[in-house]
């Protein structure tokens, strides 16, 4: 199922795309309709419940089709504003550093003998095709970092790599803004990861059920339409299970935390001379089975 | 105003010290029983009304003792547990590292050119008097860091040093328990700073009219009863509003925010030889004006 959380008439909702159409049912609309109160009031509280949420929404989508009236629920793409599929975080998104070899070695390193983990602050989120800003007034050197995003389930500690999947929901693409010279001068890597707007997120989430291997994703990024980053998620070197299971031995994750995975090389930092982000460039990052995100800066 | 957030009968509540009683009012049964229901419900709420939530909180308690029955509201310390003055902040806690020369210095360090930080995850906030987990599975050296707390009142982003006390609720006491073999191992600190219970903080927030220079507090941290910081807030590197301005340029700040600003010297790991935490240990971050914050480790 793919999911999205999106704002209509000012008020923030999500729900499944509707097939074959260009728009998203609004659940709450529909739940109200039926007068059922016990449905999810939030994109958080339908992912805590894990795979029993896809039932409970295409239970509500069958009942409202029952019903007839089935226009009134759908909101056209042209009509909404997307929102990050989990607009909000409960607790920081979580990235890791250096994931792939190949950018770790654009970027002078080696490959990190241990997890690199930063956070980006919930307040950076942003959604699909919104315009962020550019930051000139803080940095000249704004890069961009595609990268497949994996969203958790349920709340878990110390949770066994053999089980990782059970705690994951679904999927996401994600690019990870970076101001360079903010993450280099201030050492730890969060300040210059989490200007506003520098978290894009989006579409979907994809449902776990739909990506069956998502260690085999190609992970493409333009800028203008121009080639930059073409990896796989086949190159991470922690995988998507290993993390979990890493990560969870030292912090607690929650339904809704984000693990954003790391990206393959081709940022602009690596390039020769570095090229960074400027005004007006559009960047889009595709992952295969996901769909393609999509930001211009201004 | 001293305020705290508890735990009785199984509800997390908030309100202000009863004068001259080891005891709090129950705000919001108080609220209920006077039908007020515009009364914050959650002490963030309250947090970003600003100082004139002390006037709400000051007339609800003045109308409770006009009603009389004042002893049903009253919940004494012995029968409370006591939470974080927030218990959960709406993004990772935001930490200042080396932000006292002494403490940079003993741990072979420069102070830093540029603010240094880095975040704790919220799942790891903690109550005074809480029992703490030594993680003996996952560290051999558990390290204590006493540090004054800022809790920011309302949301701003490019606050001017000059306004940005406006944007301070008040203090509390925080200790930044840090792993070090993960802190160092992981090279970006936030895993190893972010176990769960290692950011306990109260006992209470003191709001900022009761704390006249919040740039001149003793903080004294004691292991065992054993002096190990001895510092003043005085010799903070980067000042309180400096820290609201410099943050407040990159990631917008929330009511509900925790600053924490970064500890003295003393640290177990300047100590010759290091020094760490073990089971049955208490700490015991004191400071000027506010109280003291007490955690055994188990």
């Amino acid at each position: 199922m793919k999911l999205l959380s999106f704002r209509y008439e000012g008020q923030t909702l999500f729900g499944p795309k509707v097939k074959r159409e260009e728009a998203v049912w609004d659940l709450l609309a529909m739940a109200e309709a039926l007068e059922q109160t016990d449905f999810p009031k939030t994109m958080i509280e339908g992912v805590s419940h894990g795979m029993d949420f896809l039932e409970e929404v295409r239970k509500l989508v069958e009942k409202t089709e029952a019903e007839g009236n089935v226009e009134e629920f759908k909101r056209a793409f042209t009509d909404i504003e997307w929102l990050s599929p989990i607009p909000r975080t409960p607790k920081n998104v979580l990235c890791v550093g250096k994931n792939y070899l190949d950018h770790a070695e654009e970027l002078g390193s080696k490959a990190p003998e241990k997890l690199m983990l930063f956070t980006k602050s919930p307040t950076a989120i942003a959604g699909d095709e919104q315009t962020l800003s550019i930051h000139s007034e803080v940095t000249d050197s704004l890069d961009y970092e595609g990268e497949l995003a994996v969203v958790i389930s349920k709340t878990g500690k110390n949770i066994p790599k053999q089980l990782a999947y059970d705690y994951v929901f679904g999927y996401t693409i994600g690019n990870d803004i970076t101001a360079r010279n903010i993450q280099t001068e201030h050492k730890q890597f969060f300040l210059g990861k989490s200007l506003d707007d520098s978290c894009p997120m989006g579409p979907y989430v994809v449902t776990k059920d739909e990506i069956p291997n998502p260690q085999n994703l190609s992970v493409v990024t333009k800028v203008n339409d121009e080639v930059r980053q073409n990896g796989n998620t086949s190159n991470m070197i922690f995988k998507i299970d290993e993390l979990i299971a890493e990560i969870s031995k030292y912090v607690t994750l929650e339904p809704g935390d984000v693990i954003l995975t790391g990206t393959p090389a081709g940022v602009g930092k690596g390039m020769t001379p570095p090229t960074y982000l400027k005004k007006g460039d559009t960047v889009k990052v595709s992952i295969e089975g996901i769909g393609t995100l999509v930001n211009r800066f201004e």
